[in-house]
């Protein structure tokens, strides 16, 4: 397997050529003292260099070797620990923290690329400083002044690690009926009891201490999920001057065995009356999630992205070097024994699949960016739209670009035949670790439930008209792109769906659940379908200008032509599979399945 | 994981109430004899008793334990060699082998559905006997008298086991350039050197002899395809009373890593002048392995679809069981802390994707195998049309199952949440060893090309006029049909995408290669199109005459319907994507990839 190349050149043509995001820096006062085209170049050139020469060499090893459990304590693959270090050392964990606390403060158009690159290179291992940098963002979100000041500057430093703990053995997507009890000490502390599972990270030997978020109901909490609230839970308690004393009553009972992600820890965690203190209100921990999930679920979504332009990497390396047939036009390499697989229209077929995939999912990822950022540094009048559009744009982030992850790592391996399918190749472990990233964070079909029911219908339409409207006015502003019949055409189809949902509902609730999956995906080709007319916009700008770089910019507006041709269409399939109603889903029993 | 069950009540349906084999075999002397309804529903009987209760508790084990090398020697999972025997004995290695040398001589059609089972059951383990069953209708088509008498009945036994000798390191789709050498003997037999990969079943400790079929070059043989040779090489030489004698210059090198089917060994084999002894014609090789390549290509298909089968089992179990969440319309289960997975439309339209999927494949893979009976047993009349229609639609059976088995799979897994990716529930399994199916036997981008290149375009679309005829002469039968006319559209749309490939490819030669993996989609979902409505219109036909089984049938026709909302559409997004040209693909420099 090659190593891993951050796609630098993709990334700076999305973020200043295409979103214009170094003048959004520029405008907002908190941001431009921090950061502007300059130094995120420098930030993302050393990324680069980290990721491929740190963590892309692990990835294999990782996998082979996994993590270990003995007598409560996790050990990881061997050379995870220095690289943990290296990245801790460089203040990665932290890019995006708050300053007050030792943070870089950067914007997350300039972090999701970052997560892309780090994520391609190594997913098992970037998933311990990410779940950091997650529960970090919770902390400094709700916790008081005295933990974030104990707690952070740790953790973006990446000494202290962090989790997550949500799901308990009978509760999964489901957390109000957790278990996890919470019962309040005279010190103002908490003492929590109960079983969490899937602990990402939960216990691992990578950094001095770690830093549990609990899910927890204290006695007598109302039903449901109005009753849960948050606790942080350290692994070894903290005195008052950051050093650690005595370990908590927290402990690690074993690891999963899984499909993938073997380097990364999944963890049984036992809270055995371990002293946990609150963060957020009682009552209001599924509010204090909220607020990081925006962030988690478009990072999950770009761990697919990541893993996806890895795949391309590898199986465009081994097309272009595999002699197999001859092209179907004649002979094209005489003097070799065969031609190599790139003469044959089905393996350009394929990579052309994968490459327009990708570049739209990050030049859409990098769109989603820009609105976080606008809804966290903007003007007044830019950050309630943006927010509205953050909201509804998350999940369809999440889910497509962790389905297409799938599908281009499928695609890429296949393009390596038998040898695709030998863990020699990596390409397998691409597939195996890729899978996770539909599950976890919420499933695809809760953020297609969340997009659909919650993002768009609780509204009718409202952040739904948000984005129509962008849409309709690039087209309005570019009426003379050869795209915009087609797109034109697409965003009515989508329109069209969307209003008949809409009405659909109002008939039958499960209309909502019978149709998300598809209509996501739909929703999501004609967001793709927006970006890439974007890119070729500008792309064609550019040619007209004589530029230097024409390969580059001829091969944004030919990738373009290719989505149009081969990838739009499907919306329009999934769109009609998505307003053809819930009977047929209700008209078998139980038994009858 | 739940232990498989086969679906024997709907494999009877298609079998005798859709495609009425049981007629067939009566009209035909050759089978009359051997088989009616009776003895093929005690045979699948059995065969389900064998399935679940011999093959199917060893399916984790076979993975957590895999195979093992050392010295040469491969020791299988623990239990395979019992299975094996039991397997054998029971005489299920020689089910369609020819009577003559012991073989039970039972049609494709009750073939393909023992296939299902025993795949769905265990696909490691069955790799190990479907080998050999294959290697010997190679023999028995085109090896010597003397050969088949010694052979075939310990083929057929399982005494003796079988593999099949292609790939090398560097020659895999392409065959033409292999490099294993044979050089003639005084006494009439041969001598090989060479090396072949990805050997499944080289080595291992099921049987007493391993019969390999290897394909070799003669010194001075025709360059490429021309110039291959089949020869029959065995792991122990044998006297002429079928004694063992010693050992051949055969060896075992290594085995490799997978993603799954890890309970199947696969191996790296050296041939270091070995014995081997020719069959069929020298230079005629290719042509001896076409032989069996219909019968091996559909059961491979088959694969996917006993493992979809499987997923769609495990899937259903566990979204009955676990309580999670409450329904759209309400609570449905008030006593219990959550409502089953089941009353969620988002899963409902998983499990009737899977079910749609496996019906329409179970049905489409009988149809298939009926045509194979036909072209072998079938009156003169009736032989040749059948011939073209499978050959027609072996590509398109074995790649769309096998597409559609990584789709259920990996649906089934979702239905799993977090629980789907941990070995412990056999889903995450499920994905990664139903993933060799879409790339051995030939790729599916392999099998694409076959079915419009050399099965449509070679001959004008012949062999695709048989098949549109079949449809058409249905619709017209139907014309009262609810599925008439959406499937008369699809119909028409899978002929004007066949039309306009036919003309693209006389001006562009890269046109085929270009649309062949979408092309071959499309047709499946139209071929799947005709089966749903063939299956609706008998169950129809059931539920009017007052059927004591309306459970049964109203779920088909409620399927069918399911079908024809939610699936079909994406074969008209397919088509329109095959016919968009290859002049994107060609569109980029390697270098611009």
């Amino acid at each position: 397997m090659i190593d891993y190349q951050a796609p630098l050149r993709d990334m700076r043509f999305v973020l200043y050529e295409v979103f214009n995001v170094a003048d959004d820096w520029a405008r907002w006062e908190s941001l431009s003292e921090l950061v502007d085209q300059e130094t995120a170049d420098a930030i993302l050139e050393e990324g680069a260099k980290l990721v491929s020469k740190t963590l892309s060499p692990l990835y294999r090893t990782g996998d082979e070797q996994g993590c270990h459990w003995q007598d409560g304590k996790v050990s990881t693959p061997s050379g995870f620990k220095e690289a943990y270090q290296l990245y801790s050392e460089g203040g990665w964990t932290g890019l995006s923290g708050n300053p007050e606390y030792g943070g870089m403060g950067m914007p997350k158009s300039l972090g999701a690329q970052f997560d892309e690159m780090s994520c391609g290179a190594n997913l098992a291992l970037m998933l311990y400083p990410s779940l950091t940098s997650g529960a970090a963002l919770a902390i400094d979100a709700h916790a008081s002044e005295a933990i974030k000041s104990l707690y952070l500057p740790k953790m973006y430093s990446g000494e202290w690690a962090g989790t997550m703990c949500l799901t308990e053995p009978h509760s999964g997507t489901d957390l109000g009926i957790i278990r996890t009890k919470a019962i309040p000490e005279d010190d103002g502390s908490y003492s929590l009891t109960g079983t969490k599972i899937f602990i990402t990270g939960g216990e691992h030997d990578l950094s001095d201490n770690i830093v549990h978020l609990v899910l927890a109901k204290l006695p007598g909490a109302p039903a449901g999920p109005k009753g849960i609230s948050l606790f942080l839970v350290p692994k070894v308690l903290v005195n008052d001057d950051g050093s650690l004393t005595e370990p908590n009553s927290v402990s690690c009972g074993s690891i999963e065995h899984k499909m993938g992600i073997k380097g990364a820890s999944t963890c049984v965690m036992n809270f055995d009356g371990a002293k946990g203190y609150l963060v957020g209100d009682l009552n209001k921990g599924l509010n204090c999630m909220f607020t990081m999930m925006n962030y988690e679920r478009l990072f999950v979504g770009i761990q697919g992205l990541g893993s996806a332009e890895r795949s391309y990497q590898n199986a465009l390396a081994y097309a272009k070097d595999r002699l197999q047939g001859r092209a179907a036009t004649g002979v094209a390499y005489p003097d070799k024994e065969a031609d190599p697989l790139m003469v044959h229209g089905d393996i350009r077929r394929t990579l052309m699949n994968i490459k327009a995939l990708n570049e739209g999912g990050r030049a859409f990822s990098t769109f989603v960016g820009q609105q976080l950022d606008k809804a966290k540094f903007g003007e007044a009048y830019e950050k309630q739209k943006a927010a509205g559009l953050v909201a509804l744009l998350t999940p369809v982030a999440k889910a497509f670009f962790t389905d297409m992850g799938l599908e281009c790592c499928v695609a890429g391996q296949q393009v390596l035949g038998g040898h695709g399918y030998i863990a020699e190749w990596g390409q397998e472990q691409l597939v195996r670790d890729v899978r996770i990233t539909q599950i976890y964070e919420g499933t695809n079909g809760i953020q297609s439930l969340d997009l659909l029911g919650r993002k768009i219908a609780a509204n009718e339409g409202a952040y739904f008209r948000l984005f129509a409207d962008e849409v309709r006015v690039f087209i309005g502003n570019a009426e003379n792109s050869e795209f915009a019949p087609a797109l034109s055409k697409a965003l009515d189809e989508l329109e069209q769906a969307t209003e008949a949902l809409l009405k659909q509902t109002a008939d039958d609730p499960n209309t909502i659940n019978a149709a998300c999956v598809e209509y996501l995906q739909g929703f999501a080709y004609v967001a793709y379908g927006w970006v890439w007319a974007q890119m070729a916009e500008v792309a064609k700008a550019q040619l007209d200008s004589g530029t230097d770089d024409q390969d580059f910019y001829q091969a944004k507006v030919t990738t373009a032509r290719y989505f149009y041709k081969r990838q739009l269409p499907k919306g329009s399939a999934l769109l009609k599979a998505a307003v053809s109603g819930a009977e047929e889903l209700y008209g078998l029993s139980n038994e009858q399945f």
